[in-house]
């Protein structure tokens, strides 16, 4: 009977192998190389995914090393605080806490010493108001009895725990304190229900502690140290990139508007990247925010003090996107459908050429004075250059239909045909208009870039008038100013010509 | 002695005193009374501020009163963990581990289930993951002989911990497994590092695993069976609710780009508010993102299944904030110094209006489509009309030299005189100009969106079409859409006699 029930299955098995051996297209091809075949396609997919992957990650070490040092700044604070563990005097002196000295590094390290110090920060004081409140509750239980003891360290993790969790709720706390307010609620809950079953509840919070003191110090002492990473200087170097960043792609956007005749296309890879820079300044608003916010924490480094006005870095960075809004406009008036005859364009591109240029000089002046923190002497200047072609334009814009209308001169009879051609010269002078104007626009938005610039020169302390004392002592300092600014004029006049 | 040197310090003190209250303005005052102003005053200033900041977070509870329940939740997720301390027969079977069950509830229960679950998730895997690792590399250490043990758990360590720092560096890592990653190193470390001392170390890692998953399987329990809030569901209302804005900012601004006389300006406050609604939609990029991540890892509930396509909203997204720079641009254009001319103004204002007034019924329509999950059946109208104003007002605009020269045909012997008007006008007309260019672009990123939505549509499978194929089932839903279009057309008229 046993037999014959395994002769069936056996038989079962057969007939579905056939079937399905006849349903694929090569027959010759068994069941096993078919899933061998599967299965070196799979492989080798899967090994090309991780070559990439890997290809990816060395990539992001080699763009930026300073993330693979940070990376072994990381490993370097876990091996010496995990010395507590291999040698004995140390661990005697902590026990099983230790732990808590390891766990301190790895959720507190950070990228910046900035980010670091807030961190550590809020984990030393969450830890310790907790504590003593734990303390208290725990005092105020034990003497209730064994009975209310758990009613009342509960009733008193659900209220607290509720309150410090809503409180992140709270935009001011949960700029500066979330985690502070998640450290206060785990060392609360910690310290007042193991209150219920350790007897030393004092040492061990002691060790608690003191171990996370030590594993904050260590952070501290490692990122501040050891090639340290300044939140400030990041944003220092992240604004003033920014702007570069904005001054190419509105030259770049400029260029394209007047080049659109497809002779630059094929070599345009270069530009088309360059074009699309104000797309950072758009998405660096939460970068800005963070990295303001920690660079409160530092201490003075470098260029900057103690007290350098990082806020105002947020207002330059508010200006600079109220501007990159305007050139996002202003790109998408290249892919508009309506495009201006080239007539006016050819009319309206020198001086449009030569706005784009003086502007985005200006920014890059101003991009100079945040990188070297020394304010500029021919700013003003440039402003001014860039104020009087803007005039220029907005006047070419006025006369505009004095020039576009010769031949009604020519034919001064026909009412008629003069109408149409007027007519038909608005509907081309009108995606050039709106572009002008979106120009005349961002020319204006600069100079909002500019007085926020010139706040933090004043706000910080920027040296740099004093040349203008020291004339005499340093001519090298205006002459090279003034060869740039011929630089600037003949890449200027060169622009003109294309 | 010593009784002399008492009154000489006493005498001292009389003198500071003494010298202290000449310096005030009302001699009268003591100091005991200016300490006492002073700490008057500063209590004050204090219990203002603590009484500011409660009302504010009462604020945030009464607008939002899910942010309250969500805190109770945390407490109550919290004290039924802490029975693992209460109990004794479940505190016998973890032990001193039932810590980290506490504290996985308060670091994993976050605000949304998909949160929530995206966090377990990591954690669960993450301690997995380096647990395995750590026991085999415990074993090779334990193998090696007691002095080169500490050697190769720390070099373990330190590789593995830059590895996995350095791999949230890398975006694709950091957007799912930032945090998976950091718990990876943290149990590697952990147990790494305390196998050195710890001698059941399997038991322990045992315990420290099935706690956590008792911690994890809690938090989803709570979170997704007691008033959930869904990340998806979120993402849904929030796209919706950006939606009106942008309409209601768009109305707003054209609204008062043509009512500038400053007759609305004192019950402007309404406005004002509604015009910047479209700064929401310029800022919410990094809440889609995140909402649509944690969306993902969401079961189906309510009227999304699992493979809702999330990613479809983050394209909407993109393409309500292009509407919304355009609004931005369009916005600044009430601020320019340059305004337009009553008449140009007056001239355009009707068909400036209904263009406005059809896009942002167009948005409306597309937001009801997203809020209702159907499909309206008056879209493709809509969209028509927008565009066949949209026509209009290109036309208008092709005809504006036309109308504006009307003294010109009473005058067609001086050539001089009409060159001069002409120019002028043209002048008066560009600030409407970029204004109607911008309304043009503005409807042509509206078309963008009804696209994108649509898409959505056909991704989600929203109903509606049927409709029309029940039409005599359901002829009530038509008759309400049908009077929602003369609402519309109504208040239409009612803006356009403004």
């Amino acid at each position: 009977m046993a037999h014959q029930e395994k002769e069936t299955i056996g038989v079962e098995w057969r007939i579905t192998l056939g079937d399905g051996s006849s349903k694929i297209l090569v027959p010759d091809a068994g069941p096993v190389s078919r899933i061998w075949i599967a299965l070196k396609g799979l492989i080798a997919g899967l090994v090309l995914k991780v070559w990439k992957f890997l290809k990816r990650a060395w990539d992001i070490g080699v763009d930026d090393p300073r993330k693979v040092i940070h990376c072994l700044k990381v490993g370097m604070a876990l091996t010496v605080v995990s010395l507590f563990y291999y040698m004995r005097p140390l661990y005697k002196g902590v026990g099983g806490n230790a732990m808590w000295a390891i766990m301190t590094v790895v959720v507190v390290f950070e990228n910046t010493v900035g980010a670091t110090i807030c961190k550590s920060l809020n984990r030393v004081f969450g830890t310790t108001l907790a504590g003593f409140l734990a303390f208290g509750v725990h005092w105020v239980a034990s003497q209730s009895g064994q009975e209310f003891e758990p009613l009342i360290t509960g009733a008193s993790v659900f209220l607290l725990a509720s309150t410090a969790t809503f409180s992140r709720f709270i935009p001011s706390v949960k700029a500066r304190f979330d985690y502070g307010a998640m450290i206060f609620i785990l060392t609360f809950s910690l310290v007042t229900v193991s209150g219920y079953r350790v007897d030393k509840l004092f040492d061990m919070a002691h060790q608690r502690i003191s171990t996370i003191i030590i594993g904050t110090s260590l952070c501290i002492l490692v990122t501040m140290f050891i090639c340290p990473i300044w939140a400030g200087e990041e944003l220092h170097i992240l604004i003033s990139r920014n702007m570069d960043k904005l001054a190419n792609s509105l030259d770049g956007c400029v260029d394209e508007h007047f080049n659109y005749n497809g002779e630059l296309k094929d070599s345009d890879k270069q530009p088309d990247k360059k074009l699309l820079g104000y797309k950072c300044v758009l998405s660096s608003k939460a970068t800005e925010e963070s990295m303001a916010k920690f660079a409160r924490c530092e201490p003075a480094h470098g260029r900057f003090n103690f007290k350098h006005p990082w806020q105002q870095y947020l207002k330059i960075g508010a200006s600079m996107r109220s501007c990159a809004y305007c050139v996002e406009a202003l790109n998408r008036c290249i892919d508009s459908e309506n495009q201006a005859s080239e007539f006016t364009k050819k009319h309206l591109s020198n001086i449009c050429l030569k706005v784009s240029s003086n502007s985005s000089s200006v920014i890059k002046e101003v991009a100079k004075t945040i990188k070297t923190m020394k304010r500029s002497p021919s700013i003003d200047f440039l402003v001014k250059e860039m104020r009087s072609t803007v005039q220029d334009l907005q006047n070419d814009l006025n006369f505009l239909p004095k020039l576009l209308s010769p031949p009604e001169v020519l034919h001064p009879e026909s009412k008629e045909t003069e109408e149409t051609t007027s007519t038909t010269h608005l509907l081309e002078v009108i995606p050039v208009v709106t572009f002008a104007s979106l120009m005349i626009e961002i020319s204006s938005r600069i100079q909002a870039i500019v007085e926020t610039v010139e706040e933090l020169a004043e706000l910080a302390e920027f040296k740099g008038e004093v040349q203008e004392k020291d004339k005499q002592n340093q001519p090298n300092t205006n002459r090279i100013v003034a060869s740039q600014l011929n630089d600037d004029q003949q890449t200027m006049k060169a622009l003109e010509r294309v």
